[in-house]
């Protein structure tokens, strides 16, 4: 029988990742046996300790897919995150937690709610369809909200994923604060990494009105530490800016324990964030306290101030 | 408190008319007080007879609504078919079963399921949230998938809307074979309607490829009493083709007792009908055998020959 691939978003993070996971057994629960988890791109390291604690396989790398397949998205909607040929593949559900951002010629099931994470609507629908949540399905699940909301304290949390996690968390008999923090802490390991792959981890093009930039933010338990590589950090930023034409480009390094964010910002738009945020630019450079949301904290206040 | 404004598609039908009135007691349940089930036009008469054999009254008539309003948009989601400043309503939620045709600037609730009618996704609602469907709401539910599936006969049909017919006739005690065919009747009686109306009753604007077309559907109990009005119509469709700059326009007259639809056919285009279907017009008009589903039937058909 024909396979029905199941994928997040590239740049695959632990929601990514764990959606697809849970949703091919949710598939299979549902009598889709040929539902098949995949990823996009590399797992960074926050989810490879994920899949380590629970000695889980990653998903199949896929690059491309035959035009007709049959997939199913999580954890994004938008084209310019998927798969190249994703016009030319059969949609046949989505789960997401992100706005609106595909059109479709076919109707198609589609499941997105305002949520901080899609594991929080992948509990729901494990239970509206009376499927039980074992203790590895919970433990994914628990990873994915913890990593989308920063232990529930980002702005983007609601009382839905707070209440996923209490539940989950009674499930799986994970201590959920202690698993969390180690989680997080390991996502912020970049040794390894170049300074082009640092700058590329989870990177977002967005435009601000009229101004083309990118929005990458690096989690970390030290933001001293990160600014260690300040200038090779800039020498990279400014490689990008010329490369792809951008107007702007904002690095947030985010400290996970205190919830703040360093920015460095490059490009000559860089004084829209010091008139967004009335903060003033020293070295490239500005602390911005209490935000640690891209999607709540800094599309929509630089959006606003463009 | 502010409302919450439930509203279907422009030209509303049974599904509309219906899903506003159940999607309101649905929020008002979920604690949603505020809501306020609407419509954006006149009733048709199918219609009428579930509102007048229920005792309902109708939703409340909009035409317009303040920018930043909160809205609901039920059995649509294209913009084209909804109010007309959608693009500056806070939009809280979509229930639908139509193709994705929205792009939205922030995440919010979109359920949508290719089933045969929106009725069948809130009676999944309604179960998965633990609310009672009374004999009311189970009657305004069963109504519209009737009539959205001629009575479980059109292609569009899934197994949901047979399951969900099954139970809401279970629930509501209505004998929906009998029920059903007089609802339909009902929708078939044109007296009262000019011409302009019966070509705008049920039109829907869609473009196979470059053909810029108009599709209407009428739906009969007897071809031929239609057929007596022919020259009216194609007058008054003539009229439609030279204000709208249109390529072709079909008015599908529809059999719901034999399941056929005649099809009158203008425009410079009328030949891709022809070359769809294998048929010939004569005198601008021709027989479709089966075919009684404008989403199945008429629109990838016409789409791919065009």
């Amino acid at each position: 029988m024909e396979k029905t691939y199941i994928f997040g978003h590239k740049s695959p993070d632990t929601d990514t990742i764990t959606s697809s996971l849970v949703m091919c057994e949710l598939e299979k629960q549902l009598g889709n046996e040929n539902a098949v988890a995949c990823k996009l791109g590399n797992i960074n390291k926050e989810t490879e300790y994920v899949l380590n604690y629970l000695k889980i396989n990653e998903p199949e790398l896929i690059e491309s897919l035959d035009d007709e397949s049959n997939v199913i998205l999580v954890d994004h909607n938008s084209p310019s995150e998927s798969i190249d040929n994703l016009e030319k593949l059969n949609i046949k559900k989505i789960v997401d937690h992100h706005k609106i951002a595909i059109e479709t010629s076919y109707p198609l099931f589609y499941r997105a709610e305002p949520v901080g994470c899609t594991q929080t609507i992948l509990f729901k629908l494990f239970n509206e369809n009376n499927i039980e949540i074992n203790e590895k399905i919970a433990t994914l699940m628990l990873s994915a909200i913890i990593s989308d909301t920063l232990l529930l304290k980002s702005p983007t949390t609601t009382q839905d994923d707070k209440d996923a996690v209490a539940k989950l968390a009674e499930i799986s008999g994970v201590d959920y604060e202690k698993y969390g923090l180690e989680m997080l802490k390991a996502g912020t390991d970049l040794s390894g990494f170049s300074i082009d792959e640092i700058l590329s981890l989870d990177a977002k093009q967005i435009d601000f009105k009229n101004v083309k930039s990118i929005v990458n933010q690096v989690n970390t338990a030290s933001i001293s530490d990160v600014l260690e590589m300040k200038d090779e950090l800039e020498k990279g930023i400014e490689k990008i800016i010329e490369e792809e034409d951008l107007d702007l480009f904002m690095l947030l390094i985010t400290d996970i324990v205190n919830s703040n964010s360093q920015v460095i910002v490059l490009g000559k738009e860089a004084d829209l964030v010091e008139k967004a945020y009335g903060v003033e630019l020293e070295d490239n450079t500005a602390l911005l306290e209490g935000v640690v949301s891209r999607k709540k904290q800094v599309v929509p206040i630089m959006t606003k101030n463009a």
